[in-house]
């Protein structure tokens, strides 16, 4: 099987390029999983995972991750992603992630509230929270991005 | 390299959520792949991949899983989702899935086309198919999901 | 941790189907990818990765990929795919890949000048470049695909 992580951190960051893919591009860097492969997950915190800001990512490396993002080429908009983790006694976790067009205050909330409904749903209750957001005034291609890479 | 996949089941859900990422949640959970990690696949089912109906997925694994989708927040809207694998008699397989708006029977039917076109391009016979497929009719926000995990 | 890939190859091709996941599949096959199962990436080139143009890649396998694609169902429109690989001289690369209605000349510099930024953006200088692109006329569900699967 493919191994299950052990470690994670929660970043966000925003950057702009000169195309959709470029300014995302530069948003990973801006978040520091700039230099790594993504491999998108939906999006369960493996049980006891270790929450780790300052993961070490070899160049290169295959890097389970959920993220949400957005990307945007109409100058002025306010653009946000957030992205959040929920944690129960028991060391189980739910990640959940947002971009839209919007606050970074209501790209923070509607993920918090994303992750309640998670736990209620699931009949779990959190012993701790973590969310990180960010928001970009569009200048010619922007994008926000918020991820929780997993890593070991 | 990444180990190659050994067993799948077929499995198709439905659910409502306040949010879209939540419906897919809820639909996941339904699916009873709600607590892994799905990595999306495009789409071939190991040579002899065993039927499992019952799958050991370890809570956080990451789980390589082809998977079809439709979320949808139009009141009274009807949605469905379908998934299948087609298998020739030495064990190579094709997996197909789709998601729209449409009846449970229209997914199925155009997931079975789908699978029927990917085997003449090949230039393979069917042994076996196997169709998963869900309708839900939208009250806030739905989802109707059709996935193929595989595991080891 | 994942294994992080040692090989690559880049390709590229296009093909039509009667259903948008049908020509996605058939340009696979044309891109001789068809027959393994693609892990989706966000796209760094593992230092000292070699280029290796006759990848083995077993049936089945789960093979990380960065690629670009376009599905159109506009008869007559003309459509194109490019990916590309930038490499400095200690080895360190970037892929960037893109897909869209317009020539396979247009998408082929698209990806060159999304490249370049990509590496100005790191400090890093290009010893190499390899860009891969296609262009198709619609017919009834066409497809174009670039893309840059790793191995090992």
């Amino acid at each position: 099987m493919l191994p299950t992580p052990t470690r994670y951190s929660v970043t966000a960051a925003c950057a702009e390029g000169s195309t959709a893919l470029n300014a995302f591009d530069n948003a990973l860097l801006a978040a520091r999983i700039g230099n790594v492969n993504l491999v998108r997950l939906s999006s369960i915190l493996p049980p006891n995972a270790v929450y780790d800001p300052d993961l070490q990512l070899p160049p290169g490396a295959l890097v389970p991750t959920a993220y949400g993002s957005i990307v945007c080429d109409a100058e002025g908009e306010l653009i946000a992603a957030a992205v959040g983790v929920i944690i129960s006694p028991d060391g189980i976790g739910v990640i959940m992630e947002y971009g839209g067009k919007c606050s970074r205050q209501e790209a923070h909330d509607t993920v918090s509230k994303m992750l309640d409904e998670a736990f209620a749903r699931r009949g779990l209750t959190a012993q701790e929270k973590r969310i990180a957001a960010v928001e970009h005034r569009v200048e010619r291609v922007g994008c926000c991005l918020a991820a929780v890479p997993l890593w070991y």
